[in-house]
């Protein structure tokens, strides 16, 4: 039978989070799962507010069944956009209005409508920040897009500009970013946003077209320390934002998120109907609806937060004090700590060796370092941190 | 600014069935909703069986937060697969079990991943039989396949086996087909099913490669008269079955089907990994999670068809009784009407003065052929006869 090698290729490759995510299993078999240090997995171990159910259930109790399981338009409820649209406003002093706003499946969907809106397949270039989600390079491809990797400043996790700058040219289209980071946990600083916003402005002029910042933001709202995550499109107006409320209110299975197009964008209403051509191309018919309809009720909460902040602290105390380095941990719930040898495999099979499962960062694209997914139980985490010493010290 | 300019040509086409919806509500607003009859839009009218809305209260209930909102596999609940596959086995003598279920996002996506499985682009093409879903020439698109039409067989709506056999060729990679059908309300017989299967199997020994029929089924249990709907994989075993629950469990919005590769398709394991491929890199991690243990626990239910069955009845014996030719409505909720005159868009303007909303089969690739959903209030049937006799004497 002939297949697609590209889709072929996509579905059967190794997938080295889910590999460890079996050997996880399959090693809390023999020893315990209260024996294994599990890291891998970046799903919210924190339920949804209260309010998400309790939504879910007045909807069904007062909405007629044709009407809260039915079509809503393409591009989503309008009351639901008007909310998240006024809930930004609140919180973000933004102005935007229902109609920039596009609901889809989730963020995956979001970026693989914005590619598809943005991209002239086979010409065009996208450009992302290492390191990044592995799959943004998935969804360029399947745009048709040739996919370029900024590499990472392991220095303080924020953006390397002349590198960047010396990468843009006449076949950029859109640059990837991702603040709070996936794998980092860093947040781009204000000032990381401002030189950004120049060096974009510079080369759209110099290029004659318009490049545009693609910003995922599917951990906007976790943040600690009190810290403000500078709202890109305040900064940049051609900035498409992809959303999701995965991480936020910990719904990753529902797939709701949206596209966000602003008025302030170049010729908003060509680029928001590319946004609507290419949902329908992909076949993302509409965004689910109940979901919809719950997320433009409950937008702007968040779950609990703190919980993870709890997490965060004991974890980056804890392997201060051992000796690691890592990246400062200011949003998302990852931890990004420096390998201990140069061969960031050899590295994490060692770790594996103590229990302690970690993802490499080479498919984030930063080799010598490695993701730790802090939304855990707090207590994994303090019973870890011996294991952790261990593993420094087999180093020494 | 540069968007991908097929993008930007789907999401800002004319749609004619939506510029007829917001004629009809603005007509609506000038003499009543109640003396406009509109027949254009194929949304479900009867309400999801109750044990829809009971289920997912029950989950809510008494699953954890994380685990019900969570990520399933990517290929979908295990238990919700399972379940999917022991109700088809169970209605259709079928030996389906969890690992031949890819769940989707409805049948769109399961379409638009399953063609993306398939094809080869810009190599490949795929074949659809007039009258057909139009959108299915968007979904080959984003494939990158040529799309090919068999004309119609417009005097039993069957497949027009000789059309057909001239068309398939080297590059034929599927045929897609659709019963119960939309826009025609036909339903395939199955000697139908076995001259296609026959004349498959004869083109793929020609060319030397599988040929595989994509069965699109979001129809399959409405169907009449004690009709049964032949499963097409028992008579095709390269069959690729898309199916969705927004007809028959009344759930449009919800986004929810799935993908079906049966065991005797030729490299099961290579079709389904491009399938898994597919998914990913179109941006559909998981299908909706709620919803997957939904479908799990009620699939095989369906609505109120018996409410459908009685609209057909009134309003093909109203039809028949002007004079009207039609084909014979067996399945789906449409009927297909022959139009008095050889300008389709023309009877439609026509009848809109009598405020009667008809889409014209043109867009469906079948001129001369008008699609009435009689997904309506059953008393907007009654009523509309009257203006349906008025328009046809207007014709004399």
């Amino acid at each position: 039978m002939i297949v697609s090698e590209r889709m072929y290729g996509l579905g059967s490759a190794r997938s080295a989070i889910r590999e460890l995510f079996e050997y996880g299993k399959k090693r809390a078999a023999e020893v315990g799962a209260e024996n294994i240090y599990d890291y891998s997995i970046g799903n919210p171990a924190v339920p949804s507010p209260d309010s998400v159910n309790e939504t879910i259930v007045e909807l069904l109790r007062t909405e007629p069944s044709v009407q809260v399981h039915g079509y809503t338009s393409a591009q989503g409820d309008a009351d639901a956009r008007q909310a998240i649209a006024e809930d930004l406003n609140r919180r973000f002093g933004t102005h935007f209005h229902k109609d920039n706003f596009y609901i889809t499946c989730g963020a995956a969907a979001a970026l693989t409508i914005s590619l598809g809106a943005l991209v002239v397949p086979e010409c065009d270039e996208v450009i992302a920040i290492a390191p990044f989600f592995a799959e943004y390079a998935v969804f360029a491809g399947n745009a048709g897009a040739k996919f370029l990797m900024v590499p990472p400043d392991t220095k303080n996790f924020q953006i390397d500009m002349d590198a960047l700058a010396g990468m843009i040219g006449p076949k950029t289209r859109a640059v990837m970013i991702n603040s709070p980071n996936n794998p980092t946990g860093a947040v781009y600083s204000e000032e990381t946003i401002k030189q950004l916003a120049a060096l974009l402005t510079e080369k759209s002029r110099e290029f004659g077209h318009a490049i545009v910042i693609l910003s995922d933001e599917p951990y906007r709202e976790l943040v600690y320390d009190g810290l403000k995550v500078p709202f890109i499109t305040k900064y940049y107006p051609n900035t498409i934002v992809c959303y999701s409320y995965s991480k936020s209110l910990s719904l990753p299975g529902e797939r709701i998120g949206y596209v966000l197009v602003p008025d302030e964008m170049e010729d908003h209403d060509r680029v928001y109907a590319a946004v609507c051509g290419a949902g329908r191309s992909l076949g993302f018919v509409c965004a689910p609806s109940l979901m919809q309809k719950v997320v433009g009720r409950v937008t702007g909460q968040t779950s609990d937060i703190s919980w993870y902040d709890n997490n965060r602290r004991i974890l980056a105390s804890g392997l201060k004090e051992i000796g690691y380095e890592f990246g400062e941990p200011q949003g998302a719930f990852y931890l990004f700590l420096k390998a201990l040898e140069d061969d960031t495999e050899a590295f994490c099979e060692r770790a594996k060796s103590f229990d302690l499962l970690l993802v490499s960062g080479v498919s984030f694209g930063c080799p010598g370092w490695v993701r730790l997914a802090y939304c855990v139980p707090t207590e994994m985490i303090k019973k870890s941190l011996p294991l952790f010493k261990k593993l420094y010290d087999s180093y020494k």
